[in-house]
């Protein structure tokens, strides 16, 4: 039985965006399996089908297709493909090998640390191919380990279990990644994500081409911009309200010899208002905040965070000081992330060149058609 | 005497926007010049005077200055520093000293072709400053020669003669510019703007890393961007509507030992549009067009038109072809040139993945408070 989708689902798989909610779901299959889908007497494409999830249809081959299990694997095939030569060329380093609908793999992510794979799968249609997809793998990309990090709640809301297991080779617990010029700590069975923040890779490796005196990573999480920017300025400050978060950031710091980072544990907010009040100064600043933006709701709440946070921090620049700021709220558009930043500058006083405009490394694919693809805004600005 | 503004004048100036209009201009002296500009006792900062322009007030210092004639010098003396190490790595190669705003350098475009100096000066008050402007330009960065190409229309409006003469000494009619791996030939004394479009350079080195059979430059005017391409390409159409300009690029052709470009006259959409009739296939597409948007009144019209040759150029490509494509627009924002290209692939039924937001090159600096100053455009995206 193929899936049948109104005028509304159809419009949007025309315009290759692959989703179709529920309410445009017009019939369908009672179980959660891979199916055409088709308006009128039209195959508008395939799609991972789930009659419980209000995202039902999950396009990932549009057009007809005579054997739509191997055009999913053959999606898959092209990622690796796509991220062989990188991986190749820094095979203790950190990518994401597969970014779901970036990837026209819906519901598929797929990191690599170091050798060893974690997997994560939030559809009820693709979870009884994974032994299929586990194959491709093992044929492109080899892996001394795979772990299926299956505990996202959303899961629930698909019928599947939460669960953590290994799916292939002897998995660790922890494993130290290359990135750059220095290495970090990965948890794969703990850890936030699939273990870490590889969005931000590039965006990290990108900084160590400042040098300076002093220098301020704010939301420091496990460190990963500190470290970088410890090798070239005399003195870092790495700043994050958990503990735990910055216990792991110190270890980082001796696992790479640098001791010229100074840990403080504080609400980001009261730490920046602080140091406007006792004049310090930065000559380079990181604020990588955790999104603000959960949901369209919290949006006018976060705009104003954002600006306070980066209105405060162009503070502590002298003039010619760099501010590299970034916001993960998918909510939060480029636009108003860049409007945001303007009227933080016109309300400090201060003007601001765009020294680069970046976003999410290249192994988490944006398409044009899925906005939600893109999430993450990276501005490097210098103020004077 | 100094310029008075009235408060919306000094909010702009406060938000560090450098302009104030004649409208918000309470009283000021009767003559061009450098000139303090307060709001009541307060002095916001210095600014290039000029009471018949409509934009009266162009501030290029910030806050009191006790010499700001030496501040003004001061600005130009950093523009050239922060060029200096590109120019020495690429002495024949083109860029862009000074970008007037951008680099708080008000109505002031310096360009640099292959150690000769071409200069435009576009305010009253700037004028009479030629010489110590020079002084500090063969201070920093010796130049061959340098060329007053004072030829822009909007001179009048400031109450100055349109000239192009020599300042230093001898200023050749053309030069030979290198660009990556490859040479265009650049007409110092005619020519659009002072002789090139320097802004796309990096742009055009970039595409350097594809390659395939087939490649299509839209808008070609003297084949910067087919010449890049012609060294990775079997095959490349140059497209542009002026017999003059497809001459010079057939020049450049020879200069770089190129024989794989077919130069084509003709009307950019009417050749899109006959491409696609006859269902012509090319593996990256280059759309450089002019700005369609002169000022906002057009910006419905230039919409449409972006599209039209947008959603044509991605019909041209099959699965995996690259699409590269300009707007140098300024009243065409970032956002909507991403919507416009949504929409284009939207309507086309392609999926397309950004590869890379790019803009202006890195010496045509951008500043977030003066959104004037960031006005290209330039995306790379795959088509599938």
């Amino acid at each position: 039985m193929n899936v049948r989708v109104n005028a509304r689902g159809a419009a949007r798989l025309l315009a290759r965006h692959p989703w179709v909610y529920r309410s445009d779901v017009l019939e369908g299959p009672p179980q959660p399996g891979l199916y055409p889908v088709q308006a009128g007497p039209r195959v508008l494409g395939w799609a991972l089908y789930n009659p419980a999830s209000e995202i039902s249809v999950r396009v990932f081959h549009f057009g007809p297709a005579t054997d739509p299990q191997r055009a999913l694997l053959e999606n898959l095939r092209k990622a690796l493909q796509r991220r062989k030569e990188a991986v190749a060329q820094e095979p203790q380093g950190a990518f994401r090998l597969v970014h779901a609908e970036g990837d026209l793999l819906p519901a598929l992510v797929l990191d690599y640390y170091a050798g060893h794979g974690v997997l994560q799968i939030g559809s009820a249609a693709l979870e009884p191919l994974t032994p299929a997809l586990v194959e491709v793998l093992q044929d492109e990309l080899p892996l001394q380990s795979l772990l299926a990090k299956n505990d996202q709640k959303t899961r629930s809301l698909e019928g599947l279990p939460l669960e953590v297991r290994p799916l292939l080779g002897q998995v660790p617990s922890a494993v130290m990644v290359r990135e750059g010029s220095i290495v970090y700590r990965v948890d794969l069975m703990e850890g936030q994500k699939t273990g870490a923040f590889i969005d931000q890779r590039d965006n990290r490796i990108r900084l160590k081409t400042f040098r300076g005196e002093s220098a301020l990573d704010v939301f420091s999480y496990h460190g990963s911009f500190a470290l970088h920017l410890a090798q070239n300025f005399k003195q870092v400050t790495a700043v994050d309200s958990s503990a735990a978060a910055l216990q792991r950031a110190r270890e980082n710091a001796q696992a790479n010899g640098l001791a010229n980072i100074a840990f403080r544990e504080a609400n980001a907010f009261e730490f920046l208002r602080e140091e406007e009040r006792r004049k310090a100064r930065y000559d380079l600043i990181v604020l990588d905040p955790p999104a603000f933006a959960k949901g369209k709701r919290d949006l006018d709440r976060a705009y104003a965070a954002y600006k306070e946070i980066n209105l405060r921090a162009m503070k502590l620049l002298p003039s010619g000081g760099i501010l590299a700021t970034a916001s993960c709220s998918h909510h939060l558009s480029e636009a108003l992330f860049y409007q945001m930043l303007t009227e933080a500058a016109a309300d400090a006083h201060r003007a601001v060149r765009v020294v680069e405009k970046r976003g999410q490394g290249w192994d988490h694919p944006v398409l044009l058609n899925v906005p939600e693809t893109q999430y993450l805004k990276f501005a490097i600005l210098e103020v004077f």
